[in-house]
């Protein structure tokens, strides 16, 4: 598997582990990670802090011509408000674990010009599959349904 | 003025007065405001934290029931980002200071059902017009660019 799809899935187990929603994400920036992180709405009490928000803020402030280097992955398809960060700093390319269990605003993003790579993998929808079984309520929460 | 507005307007202020981005934010459920924020790029060197972001992790975790009976006041433009929360939250009502230093994707986010109003407040405009020409570098890397 890739290296860095690997990062994003150790990130979404830690949150998991943590007692959070089990969602993983790293930045790359010229071939390394420059960021990391996972979903906190249940360690921080945070409504903002998916996992790929948590990434972006731990990897720090970048310039545009930065961003626009990067890629980003996430185990999950980014929803709306992560989706809008992407466009946002103009980050060209995100790698997708999975868009089964939850599908974000895909061919909008894709219609900014974005290129998203859905790689359909069974550890990053079992783990999601799993988490909504068992916590539903939760889940819902954090896609604002 | 509307108060609401007037709370935002003041939250910018406050950022300014800390050394940051005269951008404010205010969320409104049931007439009262339920959390107000301003833009952390320089006080937290935060890359997620816009006003409206700062605002919406100040209040805390709520319901989509919740999100529904809300309006989210900025006094400027929501940028991609922002306006992804919005949708991702469905808040129906967005009101925004002015659209003139700044434009987020207003045409996209009515498209999704929001109901955005611009109230072209002369205070927010010239906030942020001193801003942008005494710290453009800055400026850019907030939005991207």
């Amino acid at each position: 598997m890739d290296e860095f799809l690997a990062a994003a899935i150790e990130e979404a187990k830690q949150g998991l582990a943590e007692g959070g929603i089990p969602i993983g994400s790293v930045l790359v920036i010229d071939g390394k990670i420059v960021g990391r992180g996972h979903n906190k709405r249940v360690q921080k009490g945070s409504s903002v802090l998916h996992a790929e928000m948590d990434c972006l803020e731990n990897a720090g402030r970048f310039s545009a011509a930065e961003y626009q280097r990067a890629t980003l992955y996430s185990t999950l398809s980014p929803c709306d408000m992560c989706s809008g960060a992407v466009l946002l700093y103009g980050i060209p390319k995100v790698i997708v674990g999975e868009n089964t269990t939850f599908q974000g605003p895909e061919a909008y993003v894709k219609s900014r010009g974005v290129d998203v790579t859905v790689v359909d993998n069974t550890e990053c929808k079992q783990l999601m599959h799993d988490f909504i079984a068992n916590h539903p309520t939760l889940w819902n929460e954090d896609i604002g349904e």
